[in-house]
């Protein structure tokens, strides 16, 4: 349906419907590599902070020719947006960053949009919260960045939203709609439904009995301040994977009611202790932070509570050329010693604590 | 029932029954202190390793007349250890550190314990995997400890108790065993169900589709690597509060999925909404890190990917006099930059700000 062929290397300017905090994000990081971006919004305060933290210029009658344009708005949108777009600038290629990917495929086909410049796309990354302040050009960095490509999606289409992908220091990754909303299903629509779930019973809860809670309780229900509109939507988008995840759970949990209200019965503890087991080893399964289970060694440095220690550590590990892949300071007022632990390569590690240690370090 | 007045302040010796996580930790502590720690464990492996770690010494013959006993084993078995200990120990003030306290104590009473020495107790701390090897001396600091008076309770027993929890850093709060059991129900034990009851769903998701995890289903099921048998323990024996809690869950579980079967029937949207508001209201709830929400201002300073950045950074920080309680390094192979979130209390945010950007530092 096109008549001009499309160029799969980033030469032209990108344009980006929707500054929140993907748009905003993306906008960021192609600046960082000096791609033209231009921004628009329905909300000309979500533009103008976009606009002020360097995401982007807002977008003119005369700068409108973009050769790739991204739909980075709420998901019940998505469709219409590229379909107008595609109609709108009738040589570029239109993406979306919409976290489900059936629905919004379906409606184009409905609304006879031209899918061969039409590319759906998911970037694996976001925070709780999601407007252009807490946006950042490192959001996306070696994080899965899904493509998908359909039949009649032009290949050259589909390179150009990759090379999006590579601009950002994503990693591009190919998937079918369908099966894309089937794993998001279970990575990220099945905990989020949890975790709300779980907060959403200590709306009552005594402050005094809050006051006891740790890390477990936080970490756990940390996703719940997510957006509930934006969440309805994307809920209500896949919602056929999602209820034979949440039917799976609700089938198990009362198995573990069961158990627990009749806990001498034969085989209660059993199944209690299966059910944590199953749990234990369906965690044990989800890749690590950097992409693979175990892909970095943990030293941890006991640090003194007096001036000077963390940035002669610091200093001792680059003179070590120890380089660090993260890092975390455990050290809490009127600890004697702190703790820091330092994520490195595992061949690094052993150097690494010998070096430190030689240099007076204790490593735990 | 005791012959001997009870000293409330720590001049004698601390003697560890179970050496895992909780009581090497306690062990690691109190040695900073220079009080005199002894250990016993039914496993001669896990007795040698405390000892090896400086939790304390093994217990013999000669030195064992503690002036305080604490049991920190498996809670199943807390109250025969409590028990026997108050009668090998009669001048001893005895203490546990189990997850449930009003289990033990009723078995105590069964048992016909002398409940005057005897002083139930939990320091609301841990880590997902309990034993010496994770120990620290740190990890009670600021933590809430959990001590429990009953009718029977000598007052110099109950100030002995709360004088350890001061002797390891940790915040002592006096609780009855029932509320402690109810408030714990809320903050540990159902989210480590349903962190354990959502990882086990993903036991049978395809690999690849766990290649797109992110740190929103870490975050949630990161407990679900605790130990089963441990937790089995725990939960039967708090079942009554959990229970009603489960069930709390199961209720909105089932609205949930009649919600989303049938996404277009009326109000299905809103009650979907309405849950995940709930969700965010409980998230909200919750005290922060450390003890009360939003009590540290953040900033983040963009460090450029070249050596000595780090070092740098907090040697300014140090010159500028600001004492940061925590960090985050977020920084990722490829990225041109990382960012350093610095954690700092909000009265000199503003100084370090300006104190950091006067050095060429640039704060987002």
């Amino acid at each position: 349906m096109t008549a001009q062929r499309i160029d799969a290397e980033i030469t032209g300017s990108v344009h980006i419907i929707g500054s929140g905090l993907l748009g905003a994000s993306i906008g960021l990081a192609l600046r960082l590599k000096n791609i033209p971006v231009t921004l628009a919004d329905t909300s000309p305060t979500a533009l103008a902070l976009a606009v002020d933290y360097g995401a982007g210029v807002a977008v003119t009658q005369a700068d409108s020719h973009p050769q790739l344009v991204i739909a980075a708005t709420p998901p019940e949108h998505t469709a219409e947006v590229v379909a107008a777009a595609l109609k709108k600038y009738p040589g570029a290629v239109v993406t979306d960053v919409a976290s489900v990917k059936l629905a919004p495929l379906q409606r184009l086909q409905e609304l006879g949009a031209d899918l061969s410049r039409y590319v759906g796309s998911h970037p694996m990354a976001g925070r709780e919260r999601g407007s252009a302040i807490m946006a950042r050009a490192d959001l996306f960095v070696a994080r899965p960045w899904v493509v998908c490509a359909e039949e009649r999606t032009d290949p050259a289409a589909l390179q150009l939203v990759r090379n999006l992908a590579l601009a950002v220091s994503a990693v591009p990754t190919e998937w079918r709609a369908a099966d894309h909303d089937s794993a998001v299903a279970a990575v990220s629509h099945l905990p989020q439904v949890v975790a709300s779930l779980t907060a959403a019973q200590l709306v009552k809860t005594a402050q005094q009995n809050l006051a006891l809670a740790g890390s477990g309780l936080r970490d756990t229900v940390r996703i719940a301040s997510s957006d509930p509109e934006l969440w309805v939507q994307i809920l209500t988008a896949n919602s056929a994977p999602v209820v034979s995840l949440l039917e799976g759970l609700q089938h198990d949990l009362g198995e573990i009611i069961a158990a627990l209200k009749n806990g001498n019965a034969a085989g209660a503890r059993g199944k209690l202790a299966a059910t944590l087991a199953a749990g234990g080893a369906g965690a044990a399964r989800i890749p690590g932070k950097h992409g693979g289970s175990n892909r970095f060694a943990l030293l941890s440095v006991i640090i003194a509570d007096k001036p000077g220690q963390l940035a002669k550590l610091f200093t001792d590990l680059e003179e070590l050329k120890v380089n660090m892949e993260d890092i975390r300071l455990e050290h809490s007022p009127g600890a004697q010693i702190g703790f820091a632990e330092i994520s490195v390569l595992p061949e690094l590690r052993d150097d690494a604590v010998a070096g430190l240690e030689a240099r007076g370090w204790r490593i735990v």
